[in-house]
């Protein structure tokens, strides 16, 4: 099996609906043989996305799901309640041609804010995407929901348990507004694998905690961010042993961590990946403020983008997260050099070589606020001219 | 008199250390006549530069002081003892030439971290700098701690209290880690009225609260920024009736929200003012999360640096700023033009009138989060390229 192809009993489709750019797949739809448990977290935001708001209903209600309904181009978000009676309208029209009730279809929006979805141009595509099933792969369907996305984002893994293997397939899209907390973009991570509805929960909240949430673009909190778990049970093997549940949730937490990285790596405009370690803080909660204080900091951010290696602002965007520490007992590393050691500078002659080590991919920056057991790992991406690029011209 | 001019009893001086660049001012000193009443406010940073370690040694010891000592070039922020004995050292330096006591200067320092004032270039310059005194103006002195700041920021006011006039003179630097809280860069307000120490330093509190507090150009909160008043009483007259603290206060919140503006507008690489006006919260607080939530989003600021009418941005960050509303209650007016109303999109044919109104330099957002009595004020840079450019290269 490669990376692309989907746990069993799992089919993509695709359709070019021009919801934005004409000629481009943008709604994708990925249907299960077999009722699916499904785990899902949403985002924060205040403002819920119509199609935030009816997967969560699904959810609640806790049953079976069948499929995920996905498209690029409009949010679906601050639409009111003409928004919410069109997301339910396209979980209809895909139901009608499939065969599948509509609250068995999940769905998913990205795009711009506050524009109604055109309805004439569902109606026009969902034929041909009901049509496609069985015709994408992974890729295929996590291209469907790019937005500014350079690439699309996808990875899987077989994994051994007891009684046989499985499968977990990952698909995500993001490359901007991805932020702390729910620190989502969509992605919705597909297994073969019969897992009990409330252990996928507990296990992917604990999955996400560890990935998506400890990775930051621009800080900002989508309206939409939507992660998605279907377990369909196709392989014939049960995930309920203690062991496997250990296997299972550990693959889970890898497959997830290479997506979230991929997500960082395609950040809006980003060039760089900057791997932010906190450790020896009081607690891990210290750790945490610490970490994600640097990986916000814009004027970090731009620093690394141009290579230039201010441990200086680093330090400050510790000395302002509201960690509790004594700043004698301060040390940073940037790229492996210690340049700042118990609250004073030192190596001022590593420059040259810093400047070098900044030119990688990965910027490695470790912080050590004290002799405490507190620790944090953050990603987070550069600012660069690209950001403000793709930002300030996202609309038009 | 003009803007430049300084209250009577104040001479200002400065030179040319080439501290950073050659043959520009970046040194200045002002000294009172008079013994004068210290009010004083300082970073939040964990890490207290040298300079405002130093100051605030004074102020809590509250005796009256003399000068004011600024430098840009270094910052003397995270170098530790050897900083802190540097910086002492440039108070005697000056002490020595002016007759002053070192406890009567308070030192200011501005500029890249984490590296020792170059105490040979130091010794070289005071002697000029304290011959040059009086032959600066407020823009004189406020020119020689610029750093990536555009243009000199200085604003004065006469003011006719009951018993005669007095004057207000306020310098600053700042463009760029300008931020909430206490929201400075440095700055400096003069003025010959006599002020008792304690009513000083509470209506300069206040007034700072209402203004440099409720700026931010990316939100970074400096290990050096100090706001300093100092009150000579050289006019003769004296700020203690009812009425004439009234007058007072109002016009130091004035002067000091007309350089706050200079502040935001001067933000490093903004092309523009964003004034966040939020109405209708719970209380002022929630107001205020949702104004700085708005005022921090990357995605807002590069919108509107890129004359995108994205309103749909502005709701999100209302949406993940933690603020306690209802969904259908926020209404959203940019550049006086309704866009969202009660949950919904609202004047979808004004786009043009709007695209022509983001070409302004002062952008306005009202926002209404429902009935309530809360409100908060809030004023922030956009992000662009020039944003980029200056911090990607600023040390080298």
């Amino acid at each position: 099996m490669t990376a692309g192809d989907l746990p069993k009993g799992f089919r993509a489709g695709a359709a070019a609906a021009n919801f934005k750019k004409a000629g481009r797949d943008d709604l994708g739809l990925v249907v299960s043989e077999f009722p699916c448990a499904v785990a899902g977290l949403f985002t924060q935001n205040a403002f819920r996305a119509a199609p935030v708001q009816v997967c969560r209903e699904i959810l609640r209600k806790g049953k079976p799901v069948r499929a995920v309904l996905a498209n690029a181009g409009q949010a679906n978000a601050c639409t009111g309640g003409q928004g919410l009676d069109n997301c339910r309208t396209t979980q209809r029209m895909v139901a009608e041609k499939t065969g599948l009730a509509p609250e068995e279809i999940l769905p998913l929006s990205t795009g711009v804010i506050g524009r109604q979805l055109p309805m004439d141009r569902w109606a026009a595509a969902v034929p041909e995407l009901v049509n496609s099933l069985g015709a994408r792969d992974a890729e295929g369907f996590a291209r469907a929901f790019m937005t500014t996305d350079a690439f699309p984002k996808f990875a899987a893994r077989d994994l051994d348990l007891g009684s046989g293997q499985v499968r977990l397939t990952v698909m995500a899209k993001g490359a901007g507004m991805i932020c702390p907390d729910m620190a989502t973009m969509l992605c919705v991570a597909l297994t073969d694998a019969a897992v009990e509805r409330r252990l996928w929960q507990a296990m992917f909240r604990r999955a996400v905690n560890k990935t998506f949430n400890r990775v930051s673009v621009d800080g900002d909190t989508s309206t939409n961010d939507t992660i998605l778990g279907l377990a369909n049970g196709a392989s014939g093997i049960s995930v309920g042993a203690e062991a496997d549940i250990v296997l299972f949730e550990e693959a889970l937490g890898e497959i997830l961590g290479d997506v979230a990285y991929m997500l960082v790596k395609d950040g809006e405009g980003a060039s760089k990946v900057i791997h932010i370690r906190v450790k020896g803080a009081r607690n891990d909660a210290d750790a945490e403020l610490a970490a994600r204080s640097v990986g916000h900091s814009q004027l970090v951010k731009t620093a690394i983008y141009g290579g230039d290696a201010n441990w200086g602002r680093i330090v400050t965007a510790v000395g302002y997260s509201g960690a509790a520490f004594k700043p004698v007992d301060v040390s940073l590393a940037l790229c492996g050099i210690e340049r700042f050691s118990r609250g004073q500078p030192v190596n001022d002659d590593r420059e040259e070589d810093l400047a070098r080590l900044l030119k990688a991919v990965d910027i490695h920056v470790d912080i050590t606020l004290g002799d405490g057991p507190g620790a944090y790992m953050f990603l987070a991406s550069d600012l660069g001219h690209e950001y403000v690029s793709l930002n300030a011209e996202y609309r038009s």
